[in-house]
C-alpha cells in the first residue's frame, strides 16, 4: 500500500521501487522469498514477477491467482481430482506470435494499472527465477488467428471489401494477431482512477463482495490483486508493430461484450452490428496502409451481468407507456442502482500497453470511452457511428437514448421530446 | 454441511429440511435472523429464500454474493461512489414472461445442486420476507427476445428455413423466450457430483483459488456458495412449457462459450458453426411442432480461460511435425495439467430446472455432455453431428482428436494413423 499522503491524493500515486516500508504481517504464510513487485519498474527484472500461484505460498506476491474467474475451475479440478495441485505449466512453445513493446508506457505506474504489461513474456523476462523454481505464469497470451464472419463476407459480396491475399483471403478469412488479457490490478493506481483511497479501495472490494478475499484488508502490503473477473481480448488487423506508430493510421474499437448480440444477434441493441462494421473498417484500414483494433472486454451487460441486464428488459418493455427512449436509463437506474456499472477508468490500460498513442478513427459512439482513451492522453482523431441501416429497428429506443445522453453522432441529436416517440417492441410481438 | 455418514458417502447426499444440528459461529454477524434453507423441499417457502445481500450482514444466509464475477464490479461502483451500498432492486415489472415449472425435479436435492430453482420468482415466493425487509434477489430472469443470425438468414435464402410468422419471420428473427441463471452451489451436492466430500471441497475451493471466502471452511453451517463465475444462458425455441413434455420432440444444444468462434468466427474450432447449426434445428423442430433449445454456458476455452487457450494454440501450431490431431489433446494437458476443465457434471442442472425429462435429438457430439446428461436420468435419442461441410479446414484437428477421443460421429471413427495425417495450417499462414 502507498503510504498515507499518496492515497489521499490518488491522482500523483506513485509506485513505489524500493524501500516499501511495508507492515509485513508474520501471521501469514507469504511474504518471506516472494519476489517484490515494483509496479511501473523500467524494466521487467526492476518491476519484479507476478507471482500467484497456489503451489509454493511462500513464493505469493499478491491477492487472488490466475485465470479470472476460472480459478474456480481450477479449484474443483484439484477438488474432483482430476488436476495434481502440483501442476507444473509447460510453456514449450507458447510464447507470443508477435512482439508487443516494452513501450515507454509501461514505465509509467499511472499509465497501466490493471493489467501486467511483462504478462506475455515471463518466460524471457525471467528466467533465473524459474530455473530457481518460481511458478511465474504469463496473464496474457499472443497468437494468431484466422477469423471469418458472416457478415465480412457479405460485404465482400456486395462489394464494400475485396479480398487482398495478404489481410483478407479469397474465403472471406481475415487474418489477425490476438491477444487474451487477464485482469493484474496494481491496487494503488486502481483507487487513483477512481478517485477513492487505496484503503477504501480494499475494504469495500471486500465488504462488498460478501467477503471476498480477506487479504485485501490484511495484507496491505500486497499491492497486487487478480481479480476473479473476465478480461480482455484484442484483435489485430495488420501489423501489431504499427500500433505504436502515431503516423500510421489506426483505426480502433473499443468494445463491450454483449452475449445477447455479439452471438446470438438479439435486435434490442446495436452490439453486433457495430462490431461487425468496426471489423469491416479495420480490414479496409489495413488494406489501405494503416493498422486495426478491436479490443474486446468481458463486461457483459454494462458489467452488470446478464441477469440484471434480462431484468431491466422486462421492466422496460412492461413499464406504462411502453418501452420508450426516454426512459431507457431509468429502468436500468431503477434495477441496478447506476446506469452503467463497466468504468471505462481501466480500459484504455490495453491501449497503452500496445503503445497506442493516436486513434485516427474511434468506432465508437459512446462518451465515456471516448473520454476515458483521451483522459488517459491518447489523441483520437475521427469518431465513426455505427451506419444508420444496420441498426435494428427495436435497437433504436437504445441509441436514441445514448445519443440524447452524449453518445457522439454525427446526425442530428435526439430532443427529449424526440425520445417520447421512439418506442420498441412490447413482450409479446 | 451434511453429517459426517452423509459426506462420506457422496452418491447419496441428501438435504437436511428440519433440523440441521449446525455448528453455528456465533464469532460471525451472520446466523441470526437469516432464514434457514432446506434444500431441496418441495415448496419455495419450506426451501427458503437464497439471501446473498451485502446491506443486513444478519441475513446473509450463504457464502458470496451475487451476479457472480460482476460482484466485483459492484463493489467498484460503490467504492467509486456511483451506487449507494443500500440500494434496494426496484423489481417492478421484472418477473418472468413465461411460467417455467415448479417441476419435480425441483424438490429432489440431488437432481439441482448448482441453480436456485426458485430464482426466477423471488417475489412471488417470497412476498411476506420481502414485505419485512429481507432483500431477496433474483438469480434467474427470464424475457422474450428477437434474434436475427446472419446464418438463419442464409438458410432462408438457401431455401433450408422458410418463415412461418410464428417462430421465424420473414425478417429472419427467431423469436426465443430466454433466460439469465447464475450459478447457485449447493456444497454438499456439488461435492457428491464430483465424487469427494464436503469438506475437501471447501478446502481446495478456498487453498486452490488462493485464498478466496474463508467462510467457505470456517462456516460448515452455510451449505450454499454463490462462486464469482459466469453463468448460463438458455434459448427457448417454441414454447417453454413443452420442454416438460416428452411426447413433444425437443431438439437440444449445450453449448460452452468460445468467444473467438461465436463472436469473431476463428476458423481453429467448429463452435459458432455448430451453435448456428443447432439453432437452425432448433427453429426447424419448432415449426414441425417441436420445441428448441440451446443452453449456452460460460466456460470459455474449456474453463480454463482464454490466456491457457492461446497458449495452447501456440504449443500446437508450433510443435515438431506440426498441429497434427492425434497431438491435439496433449498440448492442452501439457499447459493446463487437464485436458479439459468444464466439468459437465453441473451441467443438466438447467435441464431439469426446465423439466427436461427427454430429448429426442441432441446436437452435440461431446461424450462428455451425452454421458452427464444421461447419467442425470434425462433420456436422449438421436444425436445430430455437424454437418461435414460447416467445419473450417484448420477445424479438422480439433473434430477429428474428438472423434478418436469417444466424441459421436454418424461417420467413420478416425485411426490413430488417421490423426497423425490430419494436420492444421502453422503459425505463419
Amino acid at each position: 500500500m502507498s503510504t498515507a499522503s499518496e492515497s489521499s491524493a490518488p491522482d500523483t500515486v506513485r509506485s513505489t521501487p524500493r524501500s516499501p516500508g511495508h507492515i509485513r504481517l508474520t501471521s501469514h504464510s507469504a511474504g518471506f522469498g516472494a519476489p517484490q513487485i515494483s509496479w511501473g519498474a523500467a524494466t521487467a527484472a526492476e518491476r519484479g514477477p507476478v507471482i500467484a500461484t497456489t503451489t509454493d505460498r511462500a513464493h505469493r506476491n499478491v491477492i487472488g491467482t490466475h485465470s479470472g474467474s476460472y480459478s474456480v475451475y481450477r479449484a474443483l479440478a484439484v477438488a474432483a481430482g482430476a488436476l495434481s495441485r502440483d501442476h507444473r505449466a509447460d510453456l514449450t512453445n507458447t510464447s507470443p506470435t508477435d512482439v508487443i513493446g516494452p513501450h515507454r508506457q509501461w514505465a509509467d505506474p499511472n499509465a497501466i494499472v490493471s493489467l501486467d504489461p511483462w504478462g506475455a513474456t515471463v518466460a524471457e523476462s525471467f528466467p533465473e527465477l524459474l530455473a530457481s523454481g518460481y511458478d511465474i505464469r504469463p496473464t496474457i497470451a499472443v497468437t494468431k488467428a484466422h477469423v471469418i464472419l458472416p457478415e465480412i463476407a457479405e460485404a465482400i459480396s456486395r462489394g464494400r471489401l475485396t479480398p487482398d491475399g495478404e489481410f483478407l483471403l479469397s474465403t472471406g478469412a481475415a487474418l489477425v494477431t490476438k491477444a487474451a488479457v487477464e485482469p493484474v490490478w496494481w491496487l494503488p493506481g486502481v483507487a487513483a482512477r477512481f478517485g477513492c483511497s487505496e484503503t477504501d479501495l480494499r475494504r469495500t472490494l471486500f465488504e462488498e463482495t460478501g467477503g471476498m478475499y480477506p487479504e485485501l484488508v490484511t495484507r496491505s502490503d500486497l499491492e497486487v490483486f487478480l481479480p476473479p473477473i473476465g478480461g480482455q481480448t484484442i484483435y489485430i488487423f495488420g501489423d501489431p508493430q504499427d500500433l505504436s506508430n502515431p503516423a500510421v493510421e489506426l483505426t480502433a474499437r473499443v468494445h463491450d461484450e454483449c452475449n445477447g448480440s455479439d452471438v446470438f444477434g438479439s435486435d434490442i441493441c446495436t452490439c453486433r452490428p457495430y462490431l461487425t462494421h468496426a471489423i469491416e473498417e479495420c480490414i479496409q484500414g489495413a488494406q489501405r496502409g494503416g493498422v486495426g483494433l478491436v479490443a474486446y472486454s468481458r463486461k457483459e451487460g454494462r458489467a452488470l451481468g446478464e441477469v440484471t441486464k434480462f431484468l431491466v428488459y422486462n421492466a422496460r418493455k412492461r413499464q406504462v407507456g411502453g418501452d420508450t427512449a426516454d426512459q431507457y436509463f431509468a429502468r436500468t437506474e431503477c434495477v441496478a442502482g447506476v446506469q452503467d456499472m463497466r468504468f471505462q477508468e481501466l480500459m484504455p490500460d490495453v491501449l497503452h500497453w500496445l503503445g497506442i498513442t493516436r486513434i485516427h478513427r474511434l468506432v465508437s459512439m459512446s462518451n465515456m470511452k471516448y473520454d476515458a482513451i483521451t483522459g488517459s492522453g491518447i489523441e483520437v482523431g475521427e469518431r465513426v457511428d455505427i451506419p444508420d441501416e444496420l441498426v435494428p429497428e427495436d435497437a433504436r429506443v437504445e441509441i436514441d437514448a445514448k445519443m440524447a445522453a452524449g453518445y457522439f453522432t454525427s446526425g442530428a441529436v435526439p430532443t427529449t421530446d424526440d425520445l417520447r416517440q421512439v418506442k420498441g417492441r412490447g413482450l409479446s410481438g
